[in-house]
C-alpha cells in the first residue's frame, strides 16, 4: 500500500486493470511549465500494446485526460492529475484466478496480503496497465527536463540473447536519444531489430514469452544532483525501477561486470576536456557516492520474460488446495520489453527531477 | 542529507570517517526486545578490519557504546543510539585529497555539492566506515527477527572471476547460514577460498584491487510481507543496499539472467508440499508483485574493486585545474567484498523487519 | 506542495476550485472493507453549500464518483480515488483576482510562491471546495471507525460570542454524536441555534462575516494509540486541521483554559471504573504524552470569519502597486463554521485511524 | 516511533531522562555554515533548571557535545549529531512510577502503549528533559536564519492570569526580540515579571502549579514560504510545537480570537509601505493559505501547570488495580513556562529554516 514516491515531485499512482479509470497524482512540478500534450500523447503511444507485431492484440488506446493541475497549458503549481479510462476490458477472462493463481505473477502473494479481497481481474493494481499513468507522470517530467538540456533515452539491449550494442558511457548526442526514441522498435544497431523480433515471435508461436534487458542514459545532468547514502541517485532510481512489473535487476555503469575489473580497469580518471572536469571513462555510470559527477547517467533493468504464457502451467488451487494445470487465456505480450523502454525513461526522469529539485535545498 | 531510511525501523546514521565518533539511531524497535551485545559485537567483528589478511591492516574496534533505548538490556520503545568512537585515525594521509579527488571515490561530487565544505579525512560521511553503525542497527534487527525463525545469511558468490557455489534458491538450512556467517571467509564451498584470497593478494601486490559479488538468502518470511510498487520489497532492498559504498547492482533470483529464459522456464510453478503452497522453482527470489511469497527472499550484490589502489592514477587538482597524478597512501582493502558480506546481511534485516512491521498494518 | 498527507491511511488532494473535478486519492484502507456510498453521500451533504439559509446559495451536488479502489463495494487493497465534478462554476466572477489579492485569502501569498501562475479562479487550490474530498476520505474513514466502536462527532462550539455547551468531557453517548451529525445545524443545544442563525444572518445583512470555533470528540478509541513527540496524536491532528482553510487556533482538553488552572486542579486523576482505569477528570482531552490514555479525545478548532465579505475593502493592485478598492461579488457563506463541522470530523477521523493502524507496529 | 521530523532539516531526538546521555542528529543542515558554540551555550542555557529562583532546583548542565557533523567550526554536510551527558540522576526517586502512573503525565500511556518495557525513570523519553536537545537543533537553525535577517524572539504571554503586553502584530524590532532573549525572565512589560514570579512561588508553597501561554514572533521571513494544506506553515509549527510536553494549544494571529471579530474586521487590507506590500492589520499572523505573507509570523502556545506536584494525588496501582494516593517526590518546576520560551523559538527556528530550504523546490 505504498503506490507513491518522491520527496518533491510526489508521484500517486492509482487504478486497476479493469477498474473505470487508471490515472496519477503528480504534486510538486513547478509552476508554469507548459505540458505539451500531444508530445506527451506520442510518449504514451510507445509504451501502448496494439502498434507493433511483437506486442499484444489489445488495444489500448492510452489517451491521458488532465483533470485538474493544468492553467491554459501550463502547470499552476496544484497537483496535476490525469485519467486514462479502461475501454477494453473482458473481465470474464479472468474469472477463475482468484482462486487458481497464475505462476510469476502477483495473484497468490496479492491473495495473502489482502485476503482474498484484492481485484485479481488482469491483475488488478498489480497489472503491467499501471506503467501507463506512471508513463504520463514521468512524460511531462522528462518534458520539464529536456527544456533544460537533460535528455534521457532508453533502447533494448538485449531481449532473450540477442544483443544490440551498447550506449556509448561517455555519452551519445541527443540527437542518437531522440532517434531511438522516434523508433517503433527501440534499437541502436539496426541489424538486430529483426533478429530480436524472431527471437520474440518464435517465442509467442511455442506458447511462451522472452525478457530482456534495457539500457537507459541521462544527458545533461549536471555534476553534484543526489545525496549521500539512502537519497542517493541509485538508491532512488533503483527503489522506483523496481517498482515495474517484471524488473529483477538494476545495475549502474559497470554494474555486475565491474566484478570482474581490477580497480586500475574500473576507476573513472578524472580529465580535462575544454577546460571542463570529467571523467576518461565512465565504469561509474556517472554516480560517484550516490552523487551525479557530471558525466551521463548509464543504468539497466532486467525484465524477466512475460510470466502470461499459452502453455499450459502448474498451480494451487487455493479453495480445495488442489495441484491443477492453468490455461492461460486473452492477448499478452510475448515480450515486454520493447514496451518496457518508455517506462524505463519514465521512471528515470520522475527521478532525475526529484533529485534536481532537492539539490535546491542544499543551499538557503 | 537523508543519512536516514525505514517507515517503522528508522535508521538514522551520523558521523565521519575522522569525526569523534560514527554511530546510529534506531527509532521505531519494538519495545521489550533483548539485545545481545556479545553476538552484536561477534557481528559487528565480520566487518571489521584488520581481523583477516586479505583485508586492510587498519585496525578499527567497531566496539558499540550503546547510548540510549535500553533498559536493563531490553529496548524501552525509546530510540537506541549506539556509537563507536573513531581512535584510529591518521588525517594527514588525507591532506590533499580536498584539492585533487580521488578516481571512482566521492571526492569530487561532494566537492561539488558541498561546495568545498565537506570533510574530505578518510572520505568523510562517505567512507565505507559509516557500514559499521549500519551494522549495529541491521545487526540488532537481524536478533529480533532471529527470535521469530526469520535467518539471514550470505557469502562472496564471486571474487573477481573466482565463483563460490550458489545458494540453493529453496532455501538452505538454517544451520547452513549460520555456518558462512560464522567462517573468517564467507563462502559455500571451502575449496574456493584459497583461490579467492590469491586474487585479492595478488591485486595488492600489484597495488590493484578486485571486485565481486555477494548473495544474500532470507528464509522463515510468511507470504505477504511487502507492498505493491514503490514499497515493494524488492524496492525497498535495492534502495537500502545501494546505499553500501561500490554497490553498483541488485538482482533478485535469477536476476539479469533471466534475460536469457523462457517464461515457461522462468515462471515458478505453485506445488503442494506437505500441505503448504511454495513454488518448484524460485527464479523469483521469493518476490512477486513485491510481495513475498513464503519461499527464501534470494540477491545478488554487486560491489565494484576498492578505489583507492596504490598505483598512480590520473587526476585532476581542482583550485588550478591542471591534470595531475595522484599517489594514494594508507591503508586499504585491496577487496572489500569479505567485508561487506555482514553489511549486506545488516541492510537485508533492517528491511525486513520493516517490512514485516508494516504487515501489521494491512489489518485494523 | 504538499497536498498529501498520512503514513498508512495517505491521503492526496487533487484540485481546484474551478478545474474540470476535484478529488482525492487514499492509499492505504485495509482491504475487505465495505464502504457505505449512501452514508458518505450523507456525509458530504453535509458539507456540501446550498441546504441551509446561513449558507452560501451555491449549490453543489458534491456527488462523489470512486473511479478504482473499490471490488463490489469493498476496498480491494489498491487506492481508492474519487472524484466530485466541478459543474456550477461562474470562472467570470474573479478575472481580476489575479491582480488585485482579495485580503485573507490566499490569492497574494500563492502569487508570490508560483510567480503568477496560479490558478486563482476561486481561491484554485486553495479554495475551501477542497473539503469535499477531504470529507470523501475521512468519511471512508469514519465508518471504518464506527465499525470498530469508535464514534467521531463534531458541533459549533462558538459562532461569534454565541455559545453551544460544551461536551461532557467525560464522554457523550454515541446517540448524542449521532444526533449532532444529523442535525442540519449542530449543535448540543437547541436553543443556541436561532441566536447563532440570526447572527449570521444579521452579518450577512451588513455585508459582513462571522467566524467560530468546532468542538470534536472521539470516543472508543483504546488507550495505547500514538505515539512520542512529533507523531503524537496532537501533532498529527493539529497537522492534518491546519490544512483546513480559514483554521487559525487548535486546543486540546482544556486547551488555553489550563493556563488559569492549577496543577492540582488540571491534573486528572486515575480512577477505577468498572474494573477499568479511566481518570476522574478529563483536562488531558484523552491524550498524554502523545498517547491515547482511554477517555474521549476533545479537542476544539478555531475558524475566521470568511474572508469574502461584500463590502468594499482595500486592497493593492499588484500589476500598477497602487492601492485600490476590492468589491468582492459572488455568493460567499456568511459563516463557514456549521458546514466545517463534518470537515474536522473528517480530519479527525483520517488521523484517528491512521494512528490506530500505527499501533499495530509496535509489536512484530 | 517517531522522534524524528523535518524534511529536509531532518531532527532526530534520542535518550531518555536517564540514559547516559540524551542527544539529537540533525540531517540537511546546510554546507559551510558556521555554528557559534558559545552563542548555542547561552541558548540552551536560558532552557536549563537551576539558574532562576522560580525553577527546579536541580541543576542540569546541558553542556552538548558535537560529535560529528562540524569542521573547523562548521557544518560540512554529513549529518550533526550533539550530546549532553546525563550527570544529575536520582533514579531511586521514581521506583514506584512504573505500577503508580503519575496523573497528567505519560507514565500510564506508555506503559500501555510500551507494554511496561518502557523506562520510566524522569519520564523517560518522555520527559521535558528532551526538550534540550530539541534546543541544541533549534538554536543551530535559528542561528543560520538570523544570519539571513531573520529574527526569533518570545516571551511569556500569561503566566495563570498575570498578563504579559503582546508583541505589536506589525512586528517588533529585532533588538526587542533580542533583548527578551536576554532576559532571565522573558517578558516585554517589566512590572509584570513581580506578579508572575509571585503567583509561581506561591503555587510552589502550596505543592501546586501553574500554566501558562508562550508567545513567538518571527520577523524577516520573506513571502511565499510554505504550502498550502498539510505543508502549510501552520501545520508544520503545530505539529513540531506539539511535540514539546505539556503543550495543549496552538494559535496564529487572532486565533481562538477571530472567532469574536467580523470579517471586515479580521480581513487584513493589503497596503503599500515604502513600495512594499504589506498588511495594515495582521491577525492572519504572516501566514495566508499555509503560506508567509512577509509579515511576522505570530502565534500563541498555550502550556498545562508542571503536573508533578508536591501535594497528594490519587491514582490506580497498576499491578494489584486499586486506588492509591500517590506522593510525588524530587525537585520540580512549579511552572514550566519560562523555561518553555526558548523551546518554543527552537522548534519555530527549526521549522522555518525547513520551510525556507523547501521554498527553492518551487523552481527548477
Amino acid at each position: 500500500m505504498a503506490s507513491y514516491f518522491g520527496k518533491h515531485i510526489h508521484i500517486s499512482i492509482f487504478g486497476q486493470s479493469h477498474s473505470q479509470v487508471i490515472g496519477v497524482t503528480v504534486d510538486g512540478l513547478p509552476a508554469g511549465e507548459s505540458v505539451d500534450l500531444e508530445g506527451l500523447q506520442r510518449f504514451l503511444h510507445r509504451r501502448a500494446p496494439g502498434w507493433d507485431t511483437t506486442a499484444t492484440a489489445r488495444k489500448e488506446g492510452d489517451i491521458p485526460s488532465i483533470l485538474c493541475g493544468l492553467l491554459e497549458g501550463e502547470t499552476c503549481g496544484a497537483p496535476l492529475t490525469a485519467i486514462i479510462e479502461n475501454t477494453n476490458i473482458r473481465s470474464q477472462d479472468y474469472n477463475d484466478l482468484c482462486d487458481k493463481p497464475r505462476p510469476a505473477h502477483a495473484d497468490f502473494t496479492a491473495q495473502i496480503k489482502y485476503g482474498g479481497h484484492q481485484d485479481v481481474r488482469g491483475g488488478g493494481h498489480f497489472s503491467g496497465r499501471l506503467t501507463a499513468p506512471l508513463c504520463i507522470a514521468g512524460g511531462i517530467c522528462a518534458q520539464l527536463l529536456s527544456r533544460r538540456g537533460i535528455a534521457i533515452g532508453a533502447h533494448i539491449r538485449f531481449i532473450a540473447q540477442i544483443e544490440d550494442k551498447p550506449f556509448d558511457p561517455l555519452g551519445e548526442q541527443t540527437e542518437v536519444l531522440r532517434r531511438v526514441q522516434a523508433a517503433s522498435f527501440p534499437v541502436l544497431d539496426p541489424n538486430v531489430e529483426e533478429p530480436m523480433r524472431a527471437v520474440i515471435l518464435q517465442a509467442q508461436r511455442e506458447g511462451d514469452s522472452v525478457g530482456g534487458v534495457v539500457e537507459c542514459m541521462v544527458t545533461g545532468l549536471p555534476a553534484g544532483v543526489g545525496s549521500p547514502m539512502f537519497q542517493g541517485l541509485e538508491s532512488q532510481l533503483a527503489a522506483a525501477l523496481f517498482a515495474i512489473p517484471a524488473v529483477k535487476g538494476v545495475e549502474f555503469g559497470t554494474g555486475f561486470q565491474c566484478a570482474n575489473l581490477r580497480g586500475s580497469e574500473n576507476n573513472d580518471p578524472f580529465i580535462l576536456e575544454d577546460g571542463a572536469i570529467r571523467t576518461e571513462t565512465n565504469h561509474a555510470g556517472g554516480i560517484l557516492g550516490g552523487i551525479s559527477n557530471g558525466m551521463p547517467i548509464l543504468f539497466r533493468v532486467a525484465f524477466k520474460p512475460t510470466p502470461s504464457i499459452a502453455q499450459s502451467q502448474r498451480t494451487v488451487r487455493l479453495s480445495t488446495h488442489t495441484e491443477e494445470e492453468l490455461h492461460i487465456t486473452g492477448r499478452h505480450d510475448p515480450c515486454i520489453v520493447p514496451r518496457a523502454v518508455p517506462v524505463v525513461e519514465a521512471v528515470a526522469a520522475a527521478v532525475v527531477l526529484d533529485a534536481l529539485l532537492d539539490q535546491n535545498t542544499d543551499h538557503i
